[in-house]
């Protein structure tokens, strides 16, 4: 921003650039926006970060954010506490949450192991999640992490943690995307698609 | 976002979503991304907010932000107060400072007469402009609008206003931009630089 702009709106768009996926030029814009924004418009914006921040933390369950002690999700007496699905992520949940097929309860790893990033378990939820297993007698953890390098390790290295506990540890199905051209899958799905082949 | 996440965390992206250019799949990812930050730097963003909106405001003789009575262009003696730049928006004296070739002052306009948005000229800062002529002994005016529909009906109209006063009104030249291709200039821009050829 040219020095001629006013210092506090220079360190607004500082702020705005410290955000993933925006650059100094889309933060210069945002920063000129919230100038445009009314007083209460402004502060509403300011109290949202500030309210989230706050009252927003883990719940002592699954990790997940929320502001209550358990969230909704741990809360509900509905849902089958003894199938525990594992993701690297609270964004993921809603993923799942959507299809609204999955009936039982989530815990969040918060990452995945990366020696090349240096996040080793100790990093990871995943002394919260053995010590759910007994008290919750959960009878099945599902693997939900991504299918990429490091989702595959940090899946492997869960289940041979849980197994010895005597849970069955189950991973998500890879294969065809649902409305997928075969023409268009690369070569490890397609792979991973004929392997778990299903008669029909 | 899913119903299952904490109410906080849901209004914050609302105001994420908010933004120019911000959809509520990115407003979500800002939020969670809130959520990860430690408590200084969530703290330093919303003071940022608060503070840029509350100490910002339009300089009293140009229009631009700042945070000072007059903005350091117009109290700097050293540039030229007799020439003004008017332009639509504070981001495009930015541009014209980095060139480093113009030495005049600026009159932002917040705006471009517009008859589809209802923009009339008492919405726009055309009045400060008249008002700064006199006292200030403006020789030249520079409409540096864009050339777009409104760029050019806002100049003319304003021009229309200045002349009486015994004001010069030039406007930017439009042509080839600097570094381009004969192949992919448009049509109304090549026709604007052969008009405007000049002999050398």
């Amino acid at each position: 921003m040219a020095e001629s702009n006013a210092l506090p709106l220079v360190l607004l768009a500082e702020q705005f650039a410290k955000l993933p996926g925006i650059g100094m030029k889309s933060a210069q814009r945002l920063a000129y926006y919230v100038m445009s924004m009314t007083d209460e418009d402004a502060s509403a914006f300011a109290a949202a970060i500030t309210n989230a921040h706050k009252s927003v933390h883990l719940c002592s369950v699954c990790q997940n954010f929320t502001d209550k002690p358990k969230c909704p999700i741990c809360a509900d007496p509905r849902r089958d506490h003894t199938t525990v699905c594992v993701v690297e992520d609270p964004k993921d949940i809603a993923a799942f949450e959507r299809t609204k097929e999955y009936k039982g309860v989530y815990h969040v790893l918060h990452g995945l192991l990366s020696p090349m990033d240096n996040i080793s378990p100790d990093k990871l939820k995943i002394k919260e999640l053995l010590a759910r297993i007994e008290p919750e007698n959960v009878k099945e953890v599902i693997m939900a992490t991504n299918p990429t390098v490091n989702g595959e390790a940090t899946a492997i290295y869960i289940s041979r943690l849980l197994k010895p506990l005597g849970v069955k540890v189950t991973r998500l199905a890879f294969g065809l995307p649902v409305g997928g051209v075969l023409e268009y899958a690369d070569e490890v799905t397609l792979y991973k698609a004929l392997e778990n082949r299903n008669e029909i």
